[in-house]
């Protein structure tokens, strides 16, 4: 077992990552608690709820929800059933919740407990390679009509438990979908990490090994950044690298019709192509171009309107007075914040998916 | 104007008491803000509005959402609604917020502010004198069904605008409910506060002066609690002093059929009986009841079930492992925080209940 610590502005929390953890959950809490109340969906229930159960039943009072799979569970409504759930199972303030799932479990259970009765503990058992990023850094959120994760706060978790079995009964979408956020995290950091990633075929069984090895570093980049600025006031948006247009492209395709780390891709393609016209430099486009196309990632992009694009980049949280920032690279391992002007915005979005059609 | 100022575990705020304070509400912001999204009720709009608006107008870009006055406006629909509301206004991450009413409006638009983009600033502008409770300490939520505040989260404000003019529109209920409070501050803190308190009549007019006096008292004792325990893990909790049976009276009689301060003033009266029975000592409950009597607070309680109202006390969010825990005095001046077993409860209760019906 591999163990990281993450610093926050209010507590501490250890990162552990090895084979088998969820039967072992119990080992990882640290305090007495009332009673606890694990949040999980309806795939990864039948796979890994007994697991953790079995673990935690001889010594605590435990309760469960199960949630619909899917990214529409992170809405207000099921928000709400959660509460009246829990209150009805008598959780209080000195009780415990248990995130066991991918993204949409730890984002949705995270909002739960940084709210019920103002706020308790969680703990973070991923069950996705994406969950190691949303998984550590205490953003939790749910979404709106308007836009993703525009409800939420910060609350970083007491431990988050990695059991790397259980990223093997993922599909290959997902997997795709989380080492776009490896690969994102190696292009921010540094070249020999981006190295290691670009040689990754992930259409053929990864070891736990090499699945333990990028998932650490990964989960390395994100705590320095987010332990040196824990609420996003500057560099913590480096870890948005790909996002601003990857958000707009899930949204204006329709939630589900790619995956996160499908948008964040194809977003990453566009940030450097903005950072070579930016800096007048030139970034291993055609590298992150081909382990994306080697590994399956759906390049070939419906027509899409630039104007619409551009307003969904705008209500982006990260706007600031509705003119859109981008994370650029003046060099792999060297982010940077720009406030891109609308026009060559436009621009540079018609040439780049001109280019990714004709490729 | 008199000057507060309240350190948190993340900022420091400053509580501002005075006269007209609300003409000069663009004095009070200190940052450069994308825009502003004022948050009040459809009582206070019509009174101070305009007012808080035309000082700001010249400088910012203003929008505003009236909720229906009432409690029943700290709900999850009025929540969503309202973040519908400032994301389609565009309010973004570099927004501020403006809670212009009393303790309904600060908390409602204090949890919105917390989970907003995952959390962005907000200034109080109370106008009851309940609010100066609420509007100092972070504490913000929402109510659930199944109880009061049950969601929520802890989230300062950036500045507290108190304008003592606005406290002659209320209501001799609300001057009863707010005033209960300031008891509560006065006797947990010192006899000489509390001396000062049991001669008010609420019932004459108050002058701006006294109201300055016993308003910037009662804050100054919140706000040295709240910055040794901002998250209530221990004295916090003597703040609760009278709110276990007030809570448990308010949700039983229905909201509205009490005030917040009547339900606290029974409350009080309660928990000096359980103090003197277990600490075998005299407390000044003949001097609290005649002055409750004197102000006219309601305390021909019609007939309740004991064990309902023990329910109750069983689901605030206070009670630990299901057992009720209460804030008692020792003495004036020192409270202390007890749990209380379900039969010394039921019993002393009763017993209570009896004495204030005979009276």
């Amino acid at each position: 077992m591999e163990t990281i610590t993450v610093q926050t502005s209010t507590n501490q929390y250890d990162v552990s990552i090895g084979k088998k953890l969820r039967f072992e959950t119990a080992n990882f809490i640290k305090k007495d608690y009332s009673s606890i109340f694990i949040i999980t969906d309806s795939n990864v229930e039948s796979l890994y709820l007994q697991d953790v159960l079995s673990s935690l039943k001889p010594n605590y009072t435990v309760n469960y929800t199960i949630v619909p799979a899917g990214e529409s569970s992170k809405s207000i409504r099921v928000y709400f059933d959660i509460m009246t759930q829990a209150i009805q199972y008598g959780l209080d303030r000195h009780g415990l919740i248990i995130a066991l799932g991918g993204g949409m479990v730890g984002d949705l259970s995270g909002f739960v407990s940084s709210t019920f009765m103002r706020g308790i503990d969680y703990i973070q058992i991923p069950t996705t390679i994406l969950a190691h990023d949303s998984s550590v850094g205490g953003k939790v959120a749910i979404n709106h009509p308007e836009g993703k994760n525009l409800i939420g706060s910060f609350h970083p978790p007491q431990a988050v438990i990695y059991d790397v079995e259980t990223l093997h009964t993922i599909p290959l979408t997902e997997i795709r979908s989380g080492y776009a956020e490896i690969a994102k995290h190696s292009l921010i950091h540094t070249e020999p990490f981006w190295d290691q990633i670009k040689v990754v075929n992930l259409k053929t069984l990864l070891s736990d090994e090499d699945l333990m090895v990028h998932l650490l570093k990964g989960i390395e980049v994100k705590a320095a950044i987010v332990e040196k600025d824990e609420r996003e006031s500057n560099i913590r948006q480096h870890l948005n690298f790909g996002h601003t247009l990857g958000h707009a492209l899930e949204a204006e395709l329709g939630y589900g019709e790619i995956t996160h780390g499908e948008g964040v891709g194809i977003g990453m393609l566009f940030a450097m192509r903005v950072s070579e016209f930016y800096y007048d430099i030139k970034l291993p486009y055609t590298e992150l171009f081909t382990w994306l196309k080697k590994n399956d990632f759906p390049l070939d992009l419906p027509q899409l309107q630039i104007g619409k694009l551009i307003n969904r980049m705008k209500k982006d949280k990260k706007a600031r007075n509705k003119t859109v920032q981008m994370v650029l690279l003046k060099s792999v391992g060297q982010p940077a914040i720009e406030l891109v002007d609308d026009n060559n915005l436009a621009m540079l979005l018609e040439k780049f998916l001109r280019e990714l059609v004709e490729k």
